[in-house]
């Protein structure tokens, strides 16, 4: 267990660069006082802020860099200047055992690059995966993969299913969190031949979860299963189509509101209440995707999130830190080779 | 051009049965008063219902069936008994001339099977596709394939876009729809093979239709694109989480303005402006997905559709019938083939 979690930040990534990144820092501190950071990116820029965050002031490091990722920069780009840019080398902090997490709210492509070039994938997983926090109706669900993966066979959508329980467990605090595939119907005959073929393999598993078979795309938001596993075409369509419709439904809501005087007066009587549906909606109150299966823990803020956003995805990293989300996938993988051995030799 | 559409109803498909078939041909009948109706079921229920639906007495013709698909029935099940069921009498009906479509709200599954099987797919199409109409923040967009076909090959997709697009200017009254492939990301070197070598297909197609490239998922409830095509797994995926995210939102709504005194009576006063809102996002007011690509016209209605949705999927039968969509599909691929051969000589 770590005593001291160290943040490896990369003040430069999202819209709001420094000023973002150390508001967010210190707010951070003060629900975890025993995180440190290690910032990266221009030091006169970070030094300006850090006069106005006291508690992260004594507990920083500022490690200067000339170079940013740019949102429009490619990953083939970003990976051959990695070790200068102030993304590269906040993972690179992490492989040196300098941060035990490295936080970015910049270009995801890139980062991912960086990521899986310089920590590695684990052993016992073939790819790394893409995972977040999606608002239900309950509270919130684990849903992977969200992009990093085009195209996913079995042992692919079987090793996120044992990554993304370990994030709930750990993030959500759940002991054995439901497990589902998400497919175009929940009987058995329904969906591809990788679908089935990781249906059956996870079936008799001996892990901590609870596998539920199959589900679809209008249960994600009612918040019955935890962990929803699929691969990262599928994955970024599903969150995205959300993002869309939740938008689209406010955006609705706020036109029927202005729509007469007495609505709108319904409105201002009703703010509160909405207020707390903005709340609950608000990506910032989920913020903090986290590339699973990588030797390290790196997590991806939205490039446009608020101080408030970008401390909750330093707060899941502090999470996955502190449970030391690392070892406990590698001892659940071996766990489940160990049991599936027999099995697959009958 | 065909003067009196005769459609063909599955009285007994769906959750309402007669009842609500009657009464939705009823008012199919006031909005469009050349049509007449064939229902295909218990003849005592539909002759009792018949009763209260003067329009419809006058225009209908009843073909009695003892046997009707439930929602539980497997597609292989439907099929050996496809000519005795209330389901495969309606579209048997479309096949010998006594109907010009049919309507039904019955198992998609079994729908999709019957209708393939009797009326095969038309010439120049490889594999039918499912279709619907999404509300979005301008008004509504064609999406397709919503779950006929798991995986799709470049050619299916190509010609998902080219029924699309008819589909559009036949039900959206829009002369040149901008049709988008659906993706992970709007840049060129996105996605799977087969979604970038449609792509480079439709890029220089000369049809009757804007093909603007890539669109992602959050992009669909915006309204910007009149046709999104994609795989029937993506798009299942996509339509259920957009289902399930609205309700989600609406719920959530619904349970803000329980919260207090306050925010009750906010509720009271802004009671049209919620009624506008659902109004725009009830699926009712969307009804009647579509499979192209048949020869024929079959529309399936939403199993728990009121009278008024059904009626709606009656009036996309309709336009679908006097628009003539099987051959303006069949001459749009002809054109596209022909303008092809030339590049494809190179």
């Amino acid at each position: 267990m770590t005593v001291r979690p160290i943040i490896a930040l990369d003040a430069m990534g999202g819209d709001g660069g420094p000023a973002i990144t150390i508001a967010a820092a210190e707010i951070a501190h003060k629900r975890y006082p025993k995180l440190s950071f290690r910032f990266y990116g221009r030091e006169d820029a970070i030094r300006a802020e850090l006069a106005r965050a006291p508690r992260v002031a004594k507990n920083a490091v500022i490690v200067h860099s000339d170079e940013e990722v740019l949102g429009t920069d490619k990953p083939s780009q970003v990976l051959r200047r990695a070790r200068r840019s102030s993304m590269g080398m906040a993972v690179e902090a992490v492989k040196a055992g300098e941060a035990h997490a490295a936080v970015s709210a910049g270009n995801t492509g890139a980062l991912m690059a960086i990521a899986k070039l310089g920590l590695r994938t684990m052993e016992g997983i073939d790819r790394p995966a893409l995972a977040a926090l999606l608002p239900t109706l309950r509270s919130e669900s684990v849903m992977l993969d969200l992009g990093a993966n085009t195209e996913c066979d079995e042992k692919n959508l079987v090793q996120f299913a044992v990554m993304g329980a370990a994030f709930a467990r750990t993030v959500l605090g759940l002991k054995k969190p439901k497990v589902a595939l998400l497919n175009i119907g929940e009987e058995d005959l329904k969906g591809t031949h990788e679908l089935k073929a990781a249906a059956a393999m996870l079936r008799g598993a001996d892990l901590p979860m609870e596998f539920v078979g199959f589900t679809e795309g209008d249960k994600i938001s009612k918040g019955d299963i935890d962990v929803i596993v699929t691969d990262g075409f599928s994955g970024n369509i599903a969150l995205k189509t959300a993002e869309g419709t939740a938008k689209l439904v406010v955006t609705l809501l706020a036109n029927a509101f202005r729509s007469s005087a007495l609505t709108k007066l319904g409105y201002i009587m009703s703010r509160p209440a909405l207020r707390a549906l903005r709340g609950h909606l608000d990506p910032n109150n989920h913020n903090g995707a986290v590339f699973l299966g990588l030797n390290g823990i790196v997590v991806k803020s939205h490039g446009s999130a608020t101080a408030r956003g970008v401390a909750n995805a330093i707060g899941v990293a502090h999470d996955l830190v502190t449970a030391d989300i690392t070892r406990r996938i590698a001892s659940d993988l071996a766990n489940f080779d160990a049991h599936r051995a027999p099995a697959a030799a009958e």
